[in-house]
Parts: structure tokens; C-alpha cells; sequence
């Protein structure tokens, strides 16, 4: 299945230039072969307009372009980034025809689906800049025997911080305060009747890979009571580090947890998980960080009880879809503390995925293989957590 | 100095009945009979109106009233609560006169000056439910013979948990990202080109007392580089638990730092010690997190260098005075994060408090002495961080 689009398309050249085919002996000098081959190259990326100059580490912008245009100029391929990315008449569907590599960010994604997999008879390889790439149809890719990679621990430190700003910020009832300050407004009792201390809480989080670890790294001295649930344990020496309990069954470990936290990628398993049922399960007033996927969540289910109290805060970074339309219900309901898809584009991250990225291009051109754990769609297959 | 007002007013029996004549042998038995007498104890809280009703552990508020009515009312005492704390005409200073002991808060603080204290014939005890004893003049309460006495710890990790909590909301730039959820927009640019990682950055603490120790420690996991500066260092072995650094030369360390945390005491040394010279120390577009006290910072210094960006972002709980006023500059300046002061009166914070509160009342009509570092004022001297 790996082969099949290379094996279907001949010049597409994928069996040549793909670092999926890498990993047998021999394969060396028809990639090296395929470096001096002009590629084009399109990124999609959020516009900065009048931020972009003021920071010069801007580079996950469309003006900052990941810092890499000189240096792919340079060796002659061609480099085309836009922000322009839904429809048929967006700037980013210009080019899909004849396209050899698309870069896309969770940020502001270019929904990649079997249609534009279908008409981009050129494509090889997708990269996201950043972690995530469920807003590729995977499956497509997989069965078009494209490579799709990530830059795999880019930016799993900027959104496990971010979720325990959020846990605190729901925890403490950070708004209603500030509310109340820009408001000229000065009532302690408002605010207080329902601000708690994390310590001794119990905070558990759905999903320990990468950044659910993190997380439970950065909980452990606030002296919480902290759980975890995940297809499989972890190391028993970062169980040890984190003080953290491995529950099975999830719907035991939410019905103990003040605090629930959304760690999971989003997969045909995680999609709608959180329902009206499942919210049922959990303590009445339970505060909810979600940084992982807005489509993890049942839109009106999440609406529905932050409403009624069942969910007593909700807070994250990701919506369905993206950007959220003005009249997205999450941007109305009560007790929330939501904003823009951005913990994983803080400057730091976006050095760190522009890096990342670059990387993966230069193997690409030189016939290489990516650092292992980057690979999404390699050789027809998912990585582990997709499927 | 300490016996002054006993030795001068009779009929307020302080040699008899306050703890801080204790410590010398053969006092027990004239306060063991002082505790038979009924007492006037007036507490001044905020009001919480209708949340009052909302939490039934909302035992700081005015309704709440510690949760020590019945037990005072069991034993004989009068007990008097008010929020009515300002002015002559306030119901506060209609108990002034033959009060025995008056409860007040940093949250909500009656202002204790020399001349209350003067009014007040019958007064024995000032006890500050929280940590901070600023709004009570404390030579004159020294000058009278009076003891003061605060919970020492029982919010401290309270004000911890919500310090890293403002110091990740300003690195990460949070809020610029929920006022554009709630306007209807989406720019991840405008957060993202000031949003950074809170890995790496140099974060330094003024004061590395209990809050600040209890800051270093919830800091410690995010591999920052940790600075503090104290008037003594702290214990090797708490050093290399945080792997925080001594900085004897406040200065020195100003100028190091992304994010200062102000963690000391208002005191005649450190008001107004952050003017415009010392700000002007620190690196351009400096963070501050300020959860001690609104008078440690010169007000208009700023709000001047949060307009000039020379401070990138300020978040706090406390303001000089308190309530602010609807037209307190803070409230208006840009990048601020600024509550009302609320981070000491978490639900948790305020059962600790009260709980204490408590404790000290039984031992003072015990005549038993405090936990020695509760004391403020005692036996007319300044504990050591307010001298």
C-alpha cells in the first residue's frame, strides 16, 4: 500500500524521493539522485499582518515562513506560502496540482482530504509544523502512499505548560476577578465563594504520551492527587517520579477527578468521546483542560453542561473547526476560559518546529530518514496513536 | 515598651490576660481566671451577599464569619461582625471603644491606625485572619502594648499556587486570547508573537520567605533558571531542592530577569521600593508578578513603564488601598492581569485561617501563648520581617 500511489504514478517519482522508501540498502543513490530535482514546496500558515515585524523569532507566521525560504531558494526549489486555505478558490488549491511537499500547522489547518489528496498528483510528503496532524485524512494518505510527518516534541513543553496555567486559572476562578478589575468592580465574595487551592486535588489526565507526562512532571509539587489513563502504563520509574496512579477504566478514574485533562490525540476512537454521557460520569462541577482537540469533545454536550454546573470550568485552546466562527456556542457558555488555537505556537515551539521542519526537508532532499518518532503515514501504515 | 498600656490602663487586664505577657513562670493562673471573662470581639470581613449561600465552607466571608459565632456565643463572649470598616461614622469604630479583640483580613482590611488604636481602651489582640499585618499600624500597636498575630502558613500555598499561575498567564500571554474569544475573533498572530515558553527563562524572586520558597519549589519542574534574593540564604539543603540561586545584590539580579515575583512583606523598608529607578533596572519588557502588596510598587512608575513597555505584563492581587477605586490607574494600564486581592482567600485558605483564628482565641482565653510564628507584635516588639 505504501507503494501504491509511486507504483500508480510515475512522475511523481515517489519511490525515489519519498523518505518512506528508505530502510533497504541500495536505495541511497536514487535519493541522492532526487536531491538535485526542483521540488515545490507549499506552506500554509497563520498571517502575522501588523505583528509580524515585531518580533524577529516570528517564524510561524506566513511572513516568517519558518525562517527557511533563503535557504530552499538557495538550492532551487520553489517556496509558495499562504494563509489562504479553504475552497476550491483559496491560493493554497492553486497549487495542489502540482505540488511536491505541503506544510501545514494545527494553528489555522489546511484540512488535507481525500479530495485534495485525490487532485495534488504530485504530492510526496506532508509536514506539520507542530504536533497533530488529524486535519490530514490520514487514511487517504496512507492509501496514496504519501509520507506524513510531525515535529514530534516541537512543542509538548508550550502546551503542557499552558495546561496548568488553565488547570489554575479554573481551579483559582482566575476571570470573574478580572472581570471584575476592568469593569470597576470590587467584590472578593464573587470570587472567592468558588476558588480553591490545587492542593489535594485530584487531577487526572486522559492521555499520557508526551505531554500528559509533562504535565504530571510540573503537578507533582503541587501535592495533588494525581491519575492517569492511557492504553498502556508507564515506566514504573515515572510512575515513581509522578506520583501518578494508572486507571484502566477510564470512567472509574473520571468519577474521581476535580480536575479532568484532555492528553489524547484526536483518532476515529476519540472523536465525539466526551459526550453527554460521558460528562455524566464525572463529579458534579468538575473543571475540564482541553489543549489536545476540539472535535474530541461534543460541541453541545460541553455547552449543555457548563450550563447546568456539571462542568464547573472549562478551558483550552482547541475548537471545532478552526478558526472558530463568531457564533461557536463555546465562545458563549458560562465559566469558560477558551482562546485561539496557540499553546503550541509560542515563540519558543515555533523555533523549535521551523528547526524541526527544515530538518526533515534536508533529509528529504538528500534521500534520508526522519527521526523515527516524527513519522505519522510512513509506508502506508499510521503511527500507534492514530490508529 | 510591651507592658506599656497594661501598666497605664487598669481595667484593660492586658498584663492578665494577653498571651504576650506569657513565658514567664507563675502566669498561668491569672489567665486561666482571665479566660472566665466574657470578651468583645469584632471581626471585620468581606460581604458576600447572595454567594453567601453558594458554598457552605464560605466561612471567610461576612456571613461565614470564621464559623466561630456559636462556639464564641457557647463561652459568654460577644461576637460582631461588619464590613463597615471606613471612617468615623463606620460601624467598625462604633466597637473601637471597648473592643477587646479585633479580627481583620488583607482581603478586605480595616485600616488600624495609631488613632484607633488610641480610641480603643479596651484593646488587647489584633488577629489578621491570612498572612500580612501591613494595615495595622504595628509601632503603634508595639508603642501600645498590644499584641498582633497572624495564621502564618495558612494561605501561603494558596498565594504560591496563584503566583505561578499569573507568571504563566503573562509568559504565555492568555489573556489577549480570551478577550478575542469573547469579541467574536481570531488572531492567533496577535497572541502568538509575544507568547513564549516559561522553559529557559530566568525567573527571580524578591523575598524567598515561605511563599517564596513554596513558588521555587512549583517552579522547579519547569526548568527555569531560578534566582532569589533574601536578607539571608536559604538552607543548602532547600537551595539544592529548587536549585534556585542566592542573589545578595538586588540589583544585580533585577537586571537578569523575564519574570520578578515580588515576596516580601510592606514594610517601611520595602514601600514604594519599585519606582521608576528601580524599574528601570530591570531587563525592557520585564514581567512582574506582585501577590505581596499593592504600596511595594510606586503606583504611577508602573503604570508609566506597563504605557512605555518597559514592563511587558503585571499581575497581581493587591493594590494600595484596598478596595481600589474605579479609577485606579492599574485597572487601565496595558498588559495587566490584575484581581481584586484574592489569592490568600481560596476556600482552602479560608477553612485553614478560620481554623486558626480559632486556635489562637482558645489559647488567648486560656492564657496559653501562640505558635511563635504567628506572632507579629509581642511584648511591644516587631517580629524580625517588619523591622
Amino acid at each position: 500500500m505504501a507503494m501504491k500511489r509511486a507504483a500508480t504514478s510515475a512522475i511523481r517519482a515517489f519511490s525515489s524521493s519519498s523518505p518512506s522508501s528508505f530502510g533497504s540498502s541500495g536505495s541511497s543513490t536514487r535519493l541522492l539522485h532526487a536531491s538535485a530535482e526542483s521540488k515545490k514546496i507549499v506552506g500554509v500558515f497563520y498571517k502575522a499582518n501588523e505583528y509580524a515585524s515585531l518580533n524577529p523569532n516570528f517564524v510561524g507566521s506566513l511572513e516568517g515562513a519558518l525562517g527557511i525560504r533563503d535557504w530552499l531558494e538557495s538550492q532551487g526549489h520553489q517556496y509558495i506560502v499562504t494563509d489562504d486555505k479553504e475552497g476550491l478558490d483559496s491560493e493554497l488549491e492553486k497549487h495542489i496540482p502540482d505540488l511536491h511537499v505541503l506544510i501545514t500547522t494545527p494553528f489555522h489547518p489546511a484540512y488535507v482530504t481525500e479530495e485534495r489528496i485525490k487532485r495534488a498528483k504530485n504530492l510526496q510528503l506532508l509536514l506539520t509544523a507542530g504536533i497533530g496532524s488529524d486535519h490530514i485524512d490520514l487514511n487517504a494518505a496512507a492509501a496514496a502512499g504519501l509520507t506524513v510527518a510531525e515535529v514530534t516534541g516541537s512543542n509538548v513543553v508550550s502546551v503542557a505548560e499552558d495546561e496548568l496555567m488553565r488547570i489554575l486559572m479554573l481551579v483559582r476562578n482566575f476571570l470573574p476577578g478580572y472581570h471584575q478589575v476592568i469593569n470597576g468592580e470590587w467584590n472578593v465574595a464573587a470570587i472567592a465563594y468558588r476558588a480553591y487551592d490545587l492542593e489535594g486535588k485530584t487531577v487526572g489526565t486522559v492521555g499520557a504520551g508526551r505531554i500528559g507526562r509533562l504535565l504530571l512532571q510540573r503537578l507533582k509539587p503541587f501535592n495533588c492527587n494525581l491519575l492517569y489513563h492511557d492504553r498502556i502504563k508507564m515506566e514504573p520509574e515515572l510512575e515513581k517520579q509522578t506520583g501518578a496512579k494508572f486507571e484502566e477504566d477510564l470512567d472509574s478514574m473520571l468519577s474521581k477527578c476535580d480536575i479532568v485533562v484532555i492528553n489524547t490525540p484526536l483518532t476515529e476512537k476519540t472523536r465525539g468521546m466526551f459526550d453527554k454521557e460521558k460528562i455524566a460520569k464525572m463529579k458534579k462541577g468538575v473543571l475540564i483542560v482541553n489543549n489536545a482537540r476540539g472535535a474530541i469533545m461534543d460541541t453541545q454536550a460541553v455547552v449543555d453542561a457548563c450550563s447546568s454546573g456539571q462542568i464547573g470550568g472549562y478551558s483550552g485552546d482547541v475548537w471545532n473547526p478552526q478558526p472558530a466562527p463568531k457564533d461557536h456556542p463555546w465562545r458563549y457558555m458560562p465559566n469558560h476560559a477558551m482562546t485561539p488555537h496557540v499553546s503550541g505556537t509560542t515563540i519558543d515551539g515555533q523555533l523549535r518546529y521551523a528547526a524541526g521542519v527544515k530538518d526533515m526537508l534536508d533529509r528529504y532532499f538528500k534521500g534520508e530518514e526522519f527521526p523515527a518518532q516524527n513519522y505519522i503515514v510512513k509506508e502506508g501504515k499510521l503511527a500507534s496513536q492514530y490508529l
